[in-house]
């Protein structure tokens, strides 16, 4: 391999630790890895790292209390205990201290807690899988939790049409398992697909591995529940891949981040699960052969190319280092993954086989292995789950620094040099990898502990690198508690102000996900 | 062919008046077909027609004409006769009497424009190609028709994303050669590809034949400019494929129809040009063979299947008889068009003629013919010129009464069984054809004029009809000035209150395209 030749090899065997579980760990399942991990009091409560005001809301009575039991018996959740994880987001990096969290079943019950914190001006944090990487997922203060955690019920799902509707608090991972028995597949992927709900999913519009392939959230879910700030329910859940009967009034809910209203239901359309999927990992020599390797590769395989992700050899050295997990292919400074969909084994393999032969005979591939026969399906997927676990892995390095970027391809990388270049000896790494194929890099900077100096350093530089190219600073994590007030590098403040006039018409108590989304003084 | 067995072969030899223009007339280009026919005086007045009121709106002075004058010299249109074919939509069922069109080249001027409407209290009626099919398009009274014709330079294109950015009043058919020319296509196609503007497919979220491939505007749409009602301008042009910084504000404006803000630029992802397009034009002996070519070439063609459009006999023979096309196919109650786009001609053809194959020897096709060769391309095109000119043929049979409906795939047809059987021989014909990948029926009845009581045979039945099976009465027209009363056939009345709330918001004095989308009474 490091004889800079392309060698096609079977995927290499596979350390037992990829295979087996971490003891009480479920694979994937954000949720799980986080409470299996250190003690959440050591987290810094968010008003104190970030020097917040609570805002006016009114405090939590017994009476409230009272109120919400005789709704939802059993289902209200007042135990300290019980609450931490709750409280805490996945990467530990906020923390609010929340008395009570809520877990409706139906919209009925939703509508009924929002009606009441309406009149009462109780503030609520809706709240799915807590996978979130923004702050976005957990209280800031004391807002009460509604959880979606046991909306999780199928509806319906259509095998003409493919078009599967369920409430808001199903796990991805559930839904794509059950639709896989049937032949379909969720449009969406990503690393927390085991803890995740659709809800949220919808709610932040999130990207993950497939939008290459199947178009974002905005194309794809045809229809929402809703239920608004004052307690009434919107009815938006059409199951109609076309629909131009007036405004499309669940668009400005998509991407919300529960700020708007909280979805109770979704219609997703679900393309068919592919016959064909084949992986492969390469080694490539510079960030320039990765671009000119996604150029080709995207003329070549054209419509069944899936998957077009790319790491940088550090990313690679951590996710060893601290899980133990062996790179198939080493040595290279940049590593790209390309998955294939398609309805054709023998047609996709011939594809992918004429790409790295072209890639390898022009030098943009120096190393890699492919995964294409059928019963190799099952170890390939160690490739993607190499991809999904980078975000665990940093998490296990330190304090992570997470910016979530959209640029032209072209700029991608060149963020990440300059800010390993700016900081220095400052940070311990500095990692870039991410969606090549929708311009989309993770950027991520992990040091010892938290430190305000440090960040000084990394924003607003990270941010007005990104204004400068019109990039976007939030590509898919969405903008949460943490990058609410770096919304102008990305928007004009026209944009902005008429955000907030949305938020004031729709909740003008300002009840849902305060302290989220849109800059404070709004 | 009227043996039953499927014969492939080449497309037949073609008549003359398919490849030749008809005088003066531009192929697919409404607005050249639409002033070469008949006196647009004859067209009933909308006010007189449908009985409504004049809203209290300002009348237009000749001081404001000389204000607009003084904007943009030279391109301020009073002359009644010039006026007149913008008065009238292309079907010819509404006419509006405006006495001024106004022909912006800069963003900067529709700003000035609408500061001054605003002020003044002036209705104004946005108008792009003029192509709309529910009178959207025209104003309704003397309002001043804002049109973007002259709005029509390409910003830029990126070869590496596949983005294009634009003015809104670019020719969707123009921008598509420019795309070809460097290896993209645009992702919609439509009937009036040589007419319509791209704002105006934007402002009503045009669908099309490429839907069912590259999904609606809705995901390919990344960025809009618009300005507002009072004449500000709002920067949306983002050029990236992922954004989560806020509310997703354009989407608003996609299909508001020109009622919430006048789009003066777009930014959209564009797919690569398919190295191999194959068409197939087949006979099915029922509607319910139809859908099993359907589910069949769904699951074989997968990732290539572009197209699955679908007529009934009587589409056919409204074409050959008022358009002098014949079919290449002949004899079948049901005719099915499928096309394929890939990046292998070898691998489309065997998966497409595998599909033929299977069809066939199961009975779910009974005729055909196919064009897979290069050389055949050209000529194969002129099956799907048919498709796209069944819409022209049904305004040489008569009045249109036109509906385009959303329903279960399996539903599709009957509403067009249903409608026959009702109407009986007070309808001269009944017609059904569509967009079957995307549940989209366009049905057409047609008579020898416009008649009240056959109206009322038609309505409310139609959409009570498409109401129980949750179907949506405008799949991609839109509700313009003739389908918006019936809104609530396919929207909860939460939904279109919160409607009205938003045309509020944004558009207080109500100026921009009134009298359409929202019922009246808002």
């Amino acid at each position: 391999c490091a004889s800079g030749a392309l060698q096609l090899r079977n995927p290499p065997a596979v350390p037992a630790s990829v295979v087996s579980r971490p003891r009480g760990v479920r694979p994937r399942g954000r949720r799980a890895l986080h409470a299996a991990s250190c003690s959440l009091q050591e987290v810094m409560l968010t008003s104190e790292r970030y020097r917040v005001q609570r805002l006016p809301f009114s405090h939590l009575s017994d009476g409230d209390v009272a109120f919400f039991e005789g709704v939802m018996p059993g289902r209200v959740i007042t135990n300290p205990e019980e609450l931490k994880p709750f409280n805490v987001d996945w990467l530990k990096s906020v923390r609010g201290c929340s008395k009570l969290m809520l877990k409706p079943q139906t919209t009925a019950e939703v509508s009924q807690v929002l009606r009441y914190c309406h009149e009462r001006n109780l503030a609520v944090n809706p709240q799915g899988g807590n996978t979130g990487l923004v702050g976005g997922s957990v209280p800031v203060f004391d807002e009460i939790i509604l959880s979606t955690a046991l909306m999780n019920r199928i509806i319906s799902f259509d095998k003409v049409s493919g078009i599967l509707v369920c409430q808001a608090g199903c796990i991805l991972e559930k839904l794509n398992e059950y639709l896989e028995e049937q032949g379909f597949i969720m449009p969406l992927d990503l690393g927390a697909k085991g803890s995740c709900h659709i809800g949220g999913n919808v709610a932040t519009n999130a990207g993950g591995l497939r939008l290459l392939r199947y178009g974002s959230l905005r194309g794809t879910v045809l229809g929402l529940e809703v239920v608004l700030a004052d307690g009434s329910a919107l009815d938006c859940l059409a199951s109609l891949r076309k629909d131009n009967t007036g405004y499309d009034l669940k668009q400005l809910f998509i991407g919300s981040e529960g700020t708007l209203g909280v979805i109770t239901a979704v219609s997703i359309l679900c393309p068919q699960k592919p016959k064909a999927v084949n992986l492969a990992f390469l080694g490539c020599q510079s960030f320039t052969k990765v671009l000119e390797a996604f150029t080709t590769c995207r003329a070549m395989l054209g419509e069944i190319l899936s998957a077009f992700e790319f790491m940088d050899e550090k990313c690679m050295e951590l996710v060893e280092k601290h899980l133990k997990l062996s790179s198939p292919v080493a040595g290279s400074p940049f590593y790209v993954l390309i998955e294939t969909s398609g309805s054709s084994s023998t047609h996709d393999e011939e594809k992918l086989n004429n790409f790295l032969e072209q890639a390898m005979t022009s030098g943009l591939v120096t190393d890699g292995t492919v995964a294409t026969d059928d019963k190799k399906i099952k170890a390939s997927h160690r490739f993607l789950f190499l991809r999904e676990r980078i975000t665990e892995a940093l998490t296990h390095d330190g304090y992570v620094y997470k910016y979530d970027i959209s640029l032209p391809v072209g700029k991608l990388y060149d963020l990440v040099t300059d800010t390993r270049a700016r900081l220095g000896q400052s940070a311990k790494n500095v990692v870039g990898y991410g969606h090549l194929g929708d311009g989309n890099l993770h950027l991520n900077i992990t040091a010892d502990s938290y430190s305000h100096s440090l960040l000084d350093a990394i924003e607003p530089f990270v941010y007005e690198w990104t204004a400068r190219y019109n990039g976007s600073i939030s590509a898919e994590h969405g903008l949460g508690f943490k990058k609410k007030q770096f919304i102008q590098y990305s928007k004009p403040s026209e944009a902005v102000f008429l955000m907030q006039r949305f938020k004031a018409m729709l909740d003008p108590k300002g009840i849902l996900n305060p302290y989220k989304m849109l800059p404070s003084g709004s």
